[in-house]
Formats: C-alpha cells, structure tokens, sequence
C-alpha cells in the first residue's frame, strides 16, 4: 500500500493560520485594542430574500410525494441550465446547452478538472495565485511553471512573461485573485492566440466576473473569438450571490473542445458521473432565483455595498499615493507595502500602528512579497474606519 | 496537452441505457401494456418533515444577517458531525469527533478516495458491484483484482476468493449492491485480519447500513476488532433519509490510521481541503435533522415501507423456490435467473410475458451473469402486482 507521495510535494500554506496566530498574540498583549480585519475572504451580507424563497419551496416540495425530486442529474436540473445560459446571454455570450455542468461549488471544479488531463502536462499558474491550481496539479503529479505578475505589467502577465518552458494547461482567475486586476479583451486575447496556437486548454476562473461594472471589460473568456476551440471556465456564486455557505458553481466546456481526439466536454461528464452526484435540488432550486429578475436585482445590491467598500480603500490608496491593483471591478484590493517593507513587516505594522488586519501578499506566491491584500466583505462602518486610521498612519 | 488516457480504459457501461432501450421498443409494439419497474434503484418516498422543517429554518437562517454563514468547514458543521457520532454510537460504536468528515454523497467520497493513494496500487473489488469502484480506480491507473460471488459463497466473498494476487485497497460494500447480501460479523472479521496482515487499506460502503434490522449483523465495519487500524467507512443518507436528490454522506477515516508514516486521515483532509469546499449548510441542517428523534422514527417508517416491499418479492420467491441473496437487510433482490437463463434472456421474458423491467445482473460484473436484481423503491401496490405476475408466470 503506498499514498500518493505528492501530497508530500504540496506547499504547506500556514498563511490563514499565521495570520490568526499574530492576531491572537496581540491581542492578549493588547485586550483593549479596537481590531478591524479587512482580510476577509468570505461574504458576510445574507442571502437575497428571492434565493431563500426559493430554497424554502424547494424543500417543501421535497417533502410532498407528487413534487419530490431523487438523484439530480449529473450536469445539473434543466431549470439552471436554462438560468445559466439566460445569465450569459445577458452580456452577449450565446451557450449550448451541453456546454454547461453545475456543481458544489468553483473550488472543486477547479481541483477537479485536472483529472481529465494526463499527469505528464505541464501547468501554467500566475504568480501570485489563489493556491488551488497549484496545490491540485502538484497532488496529480503536474509540472508547474509561473507567469510571473509585478507594478511592470500591472499584475497582469502576459504570454510574454512565461517562464520555464512551454504549457499545456494554463490556470487565469479574471478579476483576480488575490490582485483584483482585470484582464483587458486585449491581453485575454493574446492569450486565447497563444493557447490555441500551442494546443494548450487556458482553465478560466471567472468567480468574481459579477464585480465587473465596465462592459469594456470581459466578464467571460466566451466573448473572446477563438475561446471556445481552448478554453474552460469556471463561474461560482459564491461572490455573485454570498453563496459561500450554499455551494453552487458551474463549469463551461464547449461541446466543441477536442483535444488528442478527446471531446473534453465527455471526458468531464465522463468524470462526473463516476466520481459526483450531482449538486442538491434545494441549492439548484436557490441558485436558480440568483439569475431571476428579483435575485439579480437583490444580489446586485449586495455587490454595489462590497464595491463601495472597495472604493473607500482604493480613494485611500489614491490620496496617499499608494500603488494598487483591484479595488474596481473586485472585492479585492492588492496594494504596495509603503517604504519597500516585506509584506509581514507590513502586516505587523499596520496591525500594531492601526489595529487593521489583511493578508500579506508573500503568501499568495514569490511574486506577492512586498504587497498586500484588503477585501471589501467587511461591514461598511469597519472599512471606512480601517481606511481613516490607515490614512492617519501612512500619510504621517 | 495529453489527456488521461485511462479514460478509454473505463468500461463503457450501457446498462441503464439498454435497459431503457428494450422497454422502450416493448412499449411501441404494446401501446397499452402496462409495465412494472422494478429497476428503479432511487428512493422514492418524499423527505421526513423533521427534514423538510429544519432545512427551511436553515434556509430563513442564510436569509438573516445574525445567523448567516459563510464557507462552511471543509469536514463538516460540529453540529452535523456531533448527530452522526451519536448515531454510530446508538449501534455501539465510539467514533472521535476527527474521524468524520461530511461530505455531498457517498459516491463522491468513493470516487475521491483514491486521490490520497498512488497510482501503483493493487485494487480489490468484489464482483458484482456497484461500478464506481472499479472506475474510479481504472481513471487513477490502478490495477483492478476481483473476488467473485457466487451461489456457493452466498455472494459473500471472503479473501479465499481472491484472483490475481494480493491487493493494497480493498472495497467492501454491504449490505452490497447490487446482491443485498449482508456480511456476518465472522467474515468481516476475517476481511479485517486479511487486511491488517497484509497491511490493506479497506474501504468499506455502509451506504444501506440502516436497512439491517438484525442486531447480530454488523451495521459498521468499527464493529469489528482491529478495524480502526485498517478501515474507512463511507455512510451515505441517500437510502437511510431519502437524501438522493439532496446530497450528503460522510466517510469516517480514524485519526489513527496510517500506511508508510502518513495518517490517511490528514492525507484526506488535505484533499477535501484543497479540492472540496463542504456542504452546504441547508443541507447539513436538513441532515442534522435526520438524526433527531423524530427525523429517525419518520425515516425509519420509510425504510419499513421499503422492507416490505422487499419482503414480498423475497417471499414470492420463497414460494417458487427460486434462490436469491438480499431482500431482508437490503432494498435489493439478486435472483437467479430460472432455468438456466442469461440476464439479458430473463431482462426479455420476464418484460414481454410479465410486463416486468428489473435489471440483469450481468450489468454489474462478469460474476452477475445469470442474475437479476429486483429494487423495493416502487410503490407497495406496483410491487405486489409484480410479484403477482411473477408468481404466476414462474410457477407455470
């Protein structure tokens, strides 16, 4: 009996833990301290009154003979499918039918996905990364290379910034995260060009595309010409519709998509018949209110309350002067540590100076030392005081 | 790019879909037959109202800014693990509060577990049996090995009949799909020792555990000595509450489990932790639920239903002296098909002159040949009526 060793390979991450761990410390030596934490990642507004109408039908309708519903089927009940393809259609983007899996949630598409693909691949992740990409390819025996972000290409790295050899499988998150920064239909663009010429399949994570505001902007890979003979993309309403607790997400594959003969579109049915069940008719049911007229009107209204948080910190960063990226058409903001401090030393800083907790950018990857993450999921009374004393601290 | 090329090695099943197919074309040629399935391997009785309660309180709970939640964690709400070791220790077995980790359905859990194992193992799976061990296993590229059930062994298989050498995983499943069979506390014991000598891995199915009503039987592999040194256990409420359209399960990896120096159980946190995202918490709610007083006494008058459908086929082969396995701790019948029939002959006579549909056994392995596997999820009229018209055709 042997374990997959390369779970051994995987980077432990003791970021969250660490970061936890000074917190707890300061606080015991400071019990009166006023503490704001601006390094949540996870919503905190409730869900919208259509989603939990929704979800409440749902279940009764499950305890009613007539209505009651068995196993799901494996790409997700008709009824979302459809609110899906409504959704995309909305800003211009036309689906199949087939091309759309639901699922529990953007995480596990995004760790699942990789099954499809042959462990002799080489993966190519931006730097700095939300660490699924790397931590599920490392798990399956995976090459990985990096393309490398900095103030030089705003966080943005092109084809032109690969480094270590040629990709197979290339990992984009647009908005970003952790950085915020949103590719432009240029620069997603080249790298649709670039994936389709080497045969590579780009895995696009789009779970923050509802922050997106300018329609300039690409809010799917699919309004990319060429997109649909390499790409994947990955949606969640988890930041749409504050279902972090619900667990709901989708996964796109043209019906098209072939590689080495492969339908990749079969080869995830394939895979998710054997190895899913399918997502709950209550969550599919809930999720469906997210895309009704109501729910997009209710969970648009909790996306403008994160985006002026957002905005509050980012007119910060402005007045001091601060480079940053996000803050935009993102619930994160991604700013330079002041006075070239490493990304702990600033965190203890601002902790020690301000009582204002985030996330330092070094643990996001080699590429984030030197910067720092906020996001806007905090109350707006705590951002907007975050922001003053972070104004007070750095404008000294 | 290469894709897993494993994919082509999975067996292309047809089973459910020929099945389909005949009935089908049985329907054109008679318009107005009335037909009887008995194939249907989904519950269908509605959710417990203690369940159906508890998830629309969770639902106006995700609707309320107090009581809202977010990312639930990756092994599960404290208040659902806490249910399901009060559950386990209702039948006399002690679980730790770390060996538990909630899931969204014991075939997830089964198709995932192979990830935390390398892909030079040696897999054991009883024949017949469910597919999604076998397939799970041949997409990681591991070595299949069978042990066959038979007439003689009751299909009980026991470590005697294993062909093609000495496996490192082993599955177990009972009360077994698709055969009903119920192993005995002496041939789990001997499962167990197998293992521990051999230094295996069991990973055992106890997806019908709550159909068994006899004390003697074991409901878990924990009640076994020695078994918390080899065994993971996969529980799932898709058959115990009619949770199939709402997805949750648990498996229970205990803390002190390990092979080569690695705990499996922190091998499998790591992988639900960097590919899963937990359940949602309506559902964990709804689940919670089934294990109160009142959510057990109303799904357990749901599984007496089932019973009792499965009691009448059971004694209407009694009667016609036809052998079979399952039908008393199990909602599957396995019979053997009368007079020497195939599966695929009996699929077609028992159709054409009885207006039947069950499924032939040969769809779950090379072992099922000559079998037939007859389900108790029907309704208690349906079921009577089909076997009525099984008695009196096979009596003849």
């Amino acid at each position: 009996m042997k374990v997959n060793e390369n779970f051994s390979k995987m980077p432990q991450s003791y970021l969250f833990a660490e970061v936890a761990n000074r917190v707890k410390k300061y606080k015991e030596a400071h019990p009166d301290a006023s503490i704001i934490r601006l390094g949540i990642g996870d919503v905190t507004l409730p869900l919208a009154p259509a989603v939990v109408q929704a979800a409440k039908r749902a279940a009764d309708e499950m305890g009613a003979a007539e209505t009651f519903r068995g196993y799901p089927p494996y790409e997700g009940w008709e009824f979302l499918i459809e609110a899906i393809r409504g959704y995309y259609a909305s800003f211009g983007v036309m689906l199949n039918y087939g091309d759309i899996f639901v699922s529990d949630g953007a995480k596990s598409d995004a760790g699942d996905l990789p099954d499809i693909f042959s462990a002799d691949n080489t993966v190519l992740v931006p730097d700095p990364v939300y660490p699924v990409y790397v931590d599920s390819n490392i798990m399956g025996g995976r090459r990985i290379i990096y393309a490398r972000g900095c103030r030089e290409n705003n966080f943005l790295p092109t084809p032109a910034d690969i480094e270590g050899g040629e990709p197979d499988i290339i990992y984009i998150c647009s908005p970003n995260n952790p950085t915020g920064a949103v590719m432009t239909r240029e620069i997603l663009k080249e790298w649709v060009d670039y994936a389709n010429k080497l045969g590579a399949v780009i895995i696009f994570d789009a779970a923050y595309e509802a922050f997106i505001s300018d329609p300039s902007l690409p809010r799917s890979i699919f309004e990319i010409p060429g997109a649909r003979e390499c790409a994947i993309e990955i949606g969640s309403l988890s930041k749409t519709a504050g279902f972090t607790g619900m667990r709901c997400g989708y996964t796109v594959i043209p019906e098209e998509l072939e590689r080495g003969g492969y339908s990749l579109n079969k080869l995830w049915m394939r895979r998710q018949s054997t190895k899913f069940n399918g997502v709950s008719y209550v969550v599919q049911r809930a999720a469906e209110a997210v895309f009704s007229p109501e729910g997009l009107l209710q969970c648009k209204k909790n996306i403008d309350y994160y985006r002026g948080n957002a905005k509050i910190i980012a007119e910060t960063l402005d007045r001091l002067g601060i480079y940053y990226t996000g803050g935009k058409h993102s619930p994160y903001i991604w700013m330079q540590c002041p006075n070239g401090l490493g990304s702990w030393e600033f965190f203890d800083y601002l902790l020690e100076s301000a009582g204002v907790v985030g996330t330092p950018g070094a643990g996001f990857g080699s590429a984030g030392e030197g910067y720092f993450r906020l996001t806007a999921f905090g109350s707006r009374e705590d951002t907007a005081e975050a922001a003053r004393r972070m104004e007070k601290l750095l404008s000294r």
